[in-house]
């Protein structure tokens, strides 16, 4: 049988003893789990960047594997601490948005709220590190054997957070950026399929930040070295980047920058606002 | 038989070939070895950062696990390379006062000094890296089996360094901030136990930076967004946080600035120097 | 039979979804397989900090280790994808110099062009994330027992790259630094061998930002707290450091900056322009 998984996301970063605590009590409860990061520099109290990061990570692990993520500004709080089965995956932190974010819903195939102390470090944890004190003790549980409804009581809906869509009418598409990545890139939440609806693409405007990017490229270089450019990037979003630079930087833009492309219109009545016209 | 465990603690940073070059040799020698980084980011040279780091991660892994701490300022001088094993872990680096501090003693129950070259990379180790060229080949020689009797010779104190203790005195409790966390929340020495000593809290006032703080708060949330608080952290330690915010770089505090608590007092001396008073 | 063991060295960074999507595919495919992180920290695009860095590294592997190296700034450009065999390792990445100055060759004992669509993610890679579509499918695929041969079709010669070598003349040496490490230490290109072709070495001065440096130290606690010093590092080459602090910041030098060796000279005309003489 193959040994389990453990992924960690968190934004716990990585100097001080948190992480690898988590890590000592798995190896401790469960000799050969296998424990891998998918990112402990999500932004302090940040969930939407938590869950950007991972629900772009799970779907490429094995199916089973149990996910362990911790972006919890309401810890000692009274915010319930959730398990949920979804998509062949188990997921376990706090119910605060975050895997309704990851999973696309808040009703997922199964939840449960951690409810039983039994199953915890011990029964009166710290009001200020469910990570070592519930999340990954359950965690152990489950991967020894213990189903999701012994560690704790069913429900059926997971407190709701939602991605904004951008906005589409005649005159062309409103985004944001969603996610600044480590190159500076900004993923935004608008998708090649947000452009079915218009029958030609022509005079396509792009606004980010103070530049107007006039067409789609295809990768990095294909624009000089410098200028900002639009593409497709690999979590299937459009991305505004600078080859060879960070876009974010360059650009003054950040996560909730709004991103405008105009279609098949002459005269841009909002470039006014957002920067120089050529 | 359970793989053995290593866990890694240095300065390192994450950059460079340092830590990977360490995995490499344990990997080579030791075919099922199971490697965890505890932290790479300690500031560098930062004996006592380091030391409270593994001091609060150490516990939480099992039985026999060997811990590699390498911050060492002095690599290459005549200080010892030295090898421990306390409380039911094997513990390997320089003898510059870490060790005493994770332990709590200079005296453990058994340590060597690593003077015997044949156990090294070779012979004539780098001046500059002994991670590589000593601490990680013992710790290999020890998982293959040898004792620390064979790779080094008896000692009996290590190079003493100690946490410097609260003072406690009729109006409160004069401590320090010892640890500044990736969230920005500041660490004090200050326990539970210190405020044992007073029969009867009231008008408490915790001075941290220009703040005063008059309550021990439960979790983050229990102040408003923005607001400084004090509540026992995960380390067992009072810590100075603010709610959604990074409590050293909005207070202007870091390692070693005073945390001054009064206790029963009307009249408050020091306040005129620490900040404002309301 | 040994578990394989895979080694990672990117651009990535350590925030995104990038290095856990990696691990999440090998780990898919290839039951058994370890992963080891050399560094997610290259500078974005450097490719020849990431060379520096792997060439350090992976001799302390096992041989048969595979090493994916993804410095990409070409990514979806026509620049090949590669799987070489060398020195006993594989390596898997982008054909831009990267494995040239890796491997210290253009020509390795064996290398392919990664030309065969059947082995990647899909068909249709993405133009921005070679890494997850290319490169980790096809070093799964040679972990589970492919050959160079089946996944792509040979190559001679890999684009070439070359360390620049130091000049050396009878006044002396003139090199650079090749890496500055996570401590501020700054690496040069200058080693024991370049001092060899003088038959006395003495009024050594070594220039260095605006510092100036006569004597080759042994370790860094030889100079005063705070001081300049020339030494032989871990990386076989001179260093210019700064002990307990941050040369590179110190002097305002960074890879590339002139570090001049005049030997046996009384006179130094450079200096005028290099620093203050004393």
């Amino acid at each position: 049988m193959m040994p389990p998984i453990v992924t960690l996301t968190t934004d716990y970063g990585l100097k001080d003893n948190y992480v690898a605590t988590l890590k000592g009590i798995l190896l401790s409860r469960i000799e050969q789990v296998r424990i891998v990061d998918v990112s402990h520099l999500i932004r302090p109290q940040d969930i939407m960047e938590g869950a950007f990061v991972l629900q772009h990570t799970y779907p490429f692990f094995p199916k089973n594997s149990l996910h362990i993520a911790v972006i919890d500004p309401g810890v000692g709080s009274n915010r319930r601490a959730i398990a949920i089965y979804h998509n062949g995956h188990y997921f376990i932190g706090p119910d605060n948005g975050l895997f309704a974010l990851i999973l696309g819903t808040d009703t997922p195939e199964f939840a449960v709220n951690l409810d039983k102390p039994e199953f915890w470090l011990h029964p009166n944890p710290d009001a200020t590190f469910h990570g070592r004190d519930i999340f990954t003790p359950v965690a152990a549980a489950l991967l020894a054997g213990k189903s999701l409804q012994e560690v704790g009581t069913p429900i059926t809906t997971i407190k709701p957070l939602r991605w904004v869509e951008p906005t589409v009418d005649k005159d062309g598409i409103q985004g944001w950026v969603v996610h600044v990545d480590t190159f500076g890139n900004c993923v935004t939440n608008i998708k090649r399929t947000h452009f079915e609806q218009f029958s030609v693409v022509k005079n396509l405007k792009c606004y980010a930040g103070a530049s107007i990017v006039k067409e789609i490229s295809t990768h990095y270089q294909q624009a000089p070295p410098g200028d900002v450019m639009a593409l497709y990037g690999s979590h299937g979003f459009l991305e505004i980047a600078v080859n060879g630079g960070n876009a974010a930087h360059i650009l003054g833009i950040d996560k909730h920058s709004p991103v405008d492309i105009y279609i098949n219109k002459q005269v841009i009545k909002r470039a006014m606002f957002m920067g120089k016209e050529d």
